[in-house]
């Protein structure tokens, strides 16, 4: 079984977003083991450190910007050809520090736009369990 | 004063989405004319015998995972180069329709993945949102 850990920089608070996002991980965890695990806020250096056990264990990918582009069956593809711990970092407002993005194996692009962070959440989640969807050729992705 | 029509396909079902859009749509309209118009979901043809008076009188855009990707700073540009009316078409869970990619000036990416129909809605509203902050200089968008 497929095993992913998402990682954020601080917690979701607006409700609206929150609530969504419970909803994905609820689905998800029917067919992936998934853990959400928050981080604080801290600095680039502090948390490069938090993430070290991460990196070694897993096949650690950060999202930003500037990453590689994928859509959503490539994403899918992506999650489920190695049958690996997959450890996705979603940085905080202030974008992914580089010290973390040269410590990553591969780094995810969800757009070029920029999003609020907590919708950048939301939209990361839900094309997980899109992937799932794809994988699995459920008519939530048709 | 910028003008901008976003047209939809069916209304915003899901009370979190229908909140968060209209959040943006207040603050939005501070600084833009903006219409927001939901088309009953029609077949292709007749959808688009709806859309012909839009077609000539305004820069018409549909949204199209397969457009132009653009970054916010770009969108913003986009947005505000021209003095003009600008309408936006974001179609119905099917995708747009080739006869209205067709007709239209513009086709705009958001992402290379699908989203869900009202996360889409959501998406672009917050990054006309953002195209404003840029546009102005405020701190929303940093």
């Amino acid at each position: 079984m497929n095993n992913i850990k998402v990682l954020t920089v601080g917690k979701i608070k607006e409700k609206l977003y929150k609530h969504k996002v419970n909803e994905y991980i609820k689905w998800i965890k029917r067919d992936l083991k998934l853990d959400f695990i928050a981080f604080k806020d801290k600095k680039p250096k502090d948390l490069n450190i938090s993430l070290i056990p991460y990196y070694s264990s897993s096949i650690f990918c950060s999202l930003s910007e500037d990453g590689k582009k994928m859509n959503s069956y490539e994403f899918s593809d992506f999650i489920f050809k190695e049958n690996k711990s997959l450890v996705f970092f979603i940085s905080g407002p202030n974008g992914c520090p580089e010290i973390i993005k040269s410590n990553s194996k591969h780094i995810v692009s969800l757009s070029d736009f920029t999003f609020p962070h907590e919708m950048a959440i939301l939209i990361f989640i839900e094309q997980v369990y899109r992937a799932i969807s794809i994988h699995k050729n459920s008519k939530y992705h048709r």
